[in-house]
């Protein structure tokens, strides 16, 4: 039985209080909060284990890396890769996006050739792309979800044409909450020979993932919203889209040998990672996902439907209230806005003051916000912390608002 | 008066031992270790004051954002820099290269354009210009040091000729320990129009740095070195450099807005941080550099020089030692080689025994171990917490390991 008083015990943040009220934090869709053993490990880490990693034959070096390179191996796991090798760390989603751009779609993309994207994606998944078109005559060719904020999987493959070299989308939508078929997507993709590079930014978080399943080429997640480290995260890459790419960032440790007219580099995955890592953040990243398999994802995601449903049970009693997107397969996000006169933003800053913490703006999905014909929207993101208790106080806080600007 | 007894007990992890011996840590060349001041900002920023940046207008996102972007200030002060503006949040050194290289010079060096670099630097300021030669046919010209391991400003400015489009240097040799008279390279450099960009890794941890008077135009920090988090660092960019740059990576935060068809950019400095970015790293390190400048640069400077003259003075004694390099000017880094058959790696190994934590290997610096002559050394790297008495540690056990191998 997943006890969620127990688990908010687990966060420290939680007992605060904001401008006078128990915290509600609603705002993990933007990065989420950090269990004890998360920061016991960090501080650990600093403390008493620490070192740079790989190069050093020292006790405390060996340590630090033997911690180290052991998340890769939680990684594989978590994900369900079928070698440790097609993990990379990198600092996030950002990061990792712009390593498939830089060294797998730059140097194999001609002017003409596309990408097939939706226009759910964050901007973390469109400008590395929009780099490509400025640079490179590539096309990004845009498939819209439906009425109801689903994306039809047969959208995505009908778009897909013989000069598409890549598919980027994303499992779950940051601002709709709707998951895509990716499965699906992946399936028929295939079989028109097309990789697939997944944001697995919000999705991973909620709900069990398995690259190997889902049958993806890339599958990217991003510590900070795992409740882990900010600057920590990792890219899953199937070891045939691995041997295609070029080295992104250059420095230590991904290199073999330097001379002063050649370089030759490291076997993968260290081909991909220059320079000093993100030691401890990596380490924070492991304890996360061990907190995470620890509670379980499918207990998560059970307990994360029931707030969803609870949520949208509250929903309808208020009929001023606009939620956007209602796909039937969908995760706790709700992005909204309230009929009258009030801004996102005003709304945020209301409710603010009665301790919850919700997003406003574009939440870098500007091209969705210009499919829905709004600039801007108010979102409630929930975890694994959150309760009943705060939907309740988030329908009263939004009551409030709606009398205060009607 | 510097009460290195007293600054030893701000570092947690050197009252732990190692090999049933007390730790002597003699690697900080490669990392060093955190204070416990910049441990607790980081439990703090996780444990009571985390959300993610910029985006949000909550409490918690005001005030992560808030001490997020004080740090910029931080390093303005820390560096001399001119402008905030002029600081970019990085990763590291590596990212920062990786940054000039693809965000300043891919888009502007044309085949035969030439860098001129020295062969001591480090892999993390070599790498990122091979990937010019590699990809666009950039010309690197090497510059090496005298017979004492000093670098002749003169002999970098004679290798400028009319193709050369920027020089890349370090400011003191992580192997070496030499100090590299930058501004007087920057003032030659400056006449013929030619950019300077400086590796301070190692020099901003053990002197003072003033980025206005040495005149250069980029100038790359890391913060793990600075007894700050992995994962945080920073570059200071002239602002005409700044101006002819082009993103690096794509994501959020970096863009103004985004549409299916066009980009348009954020100002700087955000134009060139994409994507959630090291938050609580930066706030350590903004720590650190605290504790820093709250010992004194200049008194920190002092330190090391009485440890680099006592060390010197002590290895006089052994005539069995070959320590590489002899600068006037140097740092308290000293990479050796022993008379007979010991290989670098087994010095390190048997001293490690003795609790003692130096470096063995290339130091990702391999065209100045070609240079050299050598193809590995042990490399013992002072910081602001080391003592003479490690000093007579480090001695004691290289006669040891003298005895052992002899």
């Amino acid at each position: 039985m997943y006890d969620v008083t127990a688990v908010r015990q687990d966060f420290p943040i939680l007992s605060r209080s904001v401008h006078g009220k128990p915290l509600v934090y609603l705002d993990n869709g933007a990065s989420a909060q950090k269990p004890q053993a998360v920061i016991d490990a960090v501080t650990q880490a600093y403390a008493m284990e620490y070192s740079n990693v790989h190069r050093g034959l020292h006790f405390l070096s060996n340590l630090a890396t033997d911690k180290f390179e052991a998340v890769r191996g939680t990684l594989k796991t978590f994900l369900n890769a079928g070698h440790e090798e097609e993990i990379l760390f990198t600092s996030g989603t950002t990061e990792a996006f712009n390593l498939v751009s830089y060294g797998w779609a730059a140097p194999r993309l001609e002017p003409g050739d596309e990408i097939v994207l939706s226009v759910m994606e964050h901007h973390a998944n469109i400008v590395p792309w929009h780099f490509l078109r400025e640079r490179q005559g590539v096309v990004l060719k845009w498939v819209e979800p439906d009425e109801t904020g689903a994306l039809d999987p047969e959208r995505v493959l009908a778009a897909i044409g013989p000069r598409t070299k890549l598919v980027a989308i994303t499992h779950m939508s940051n601002v709709l909450g709707t998951i895509v078929d990716i499965k699906s997507i992946c399936a028929g993709a295939r079989e028109k020979g097309v990789p697939v590079c997944v944001d697995g930014s919000q999705a991973a978080v909620h709900m069990p993932v398995d690259v190997q399943d889902l049958g993806c080429d890339f599958y990217a997640i991003t510590g900070h919203k795992l409740y882990g480290p900010s600057g920590s995260g990792a890219i899953y890459i199937r070891r045939e889209r691995m041997d295609e790419m070029r080295p992104f960032m250059g420095g230590g440790d991904m290199i073999r040998d330097v001379t002063r007219d050649a370089v030759t580099y490291n076997d993968p995955p260290h081909k991909f990672e220059a320079g000093t890592p993100g030691i401890v953040q990596m380490i924070g990243l492991g304890a996360a996902i061990d907190y995470m398999t620890g509670l379980g994802m499918d207990a998560i995601a059970a307990h994360e439907a029931d707030l969803r449903d609870y949520a949208m049970d509250r929903f309808k009693g208020l009929n001023w209230l606009n939620i956007q997107g209602h796909a039937a397969d969908r995760g706790a996000i709700f992005s909204f806005t309230l009929d009258g006169a009030a801004h996102a933003h005003d709304i945020s800053t209301v409710i603010d003051q009665k301790g919850i913490a919700v997003r406003a703006g574009h939440h870098c999905a500007q091209p969705l916000m210009q499919h829905l014909g709004v600039t801007a929207t108010c979102r409630a993101s929930f975890g694994l912390y959150n309760t009943r208790d705060e939907v309740d106080t988030l329908v009263d806080a939004l009551e409030l608002c709606h009398d205060l600007f009607a």
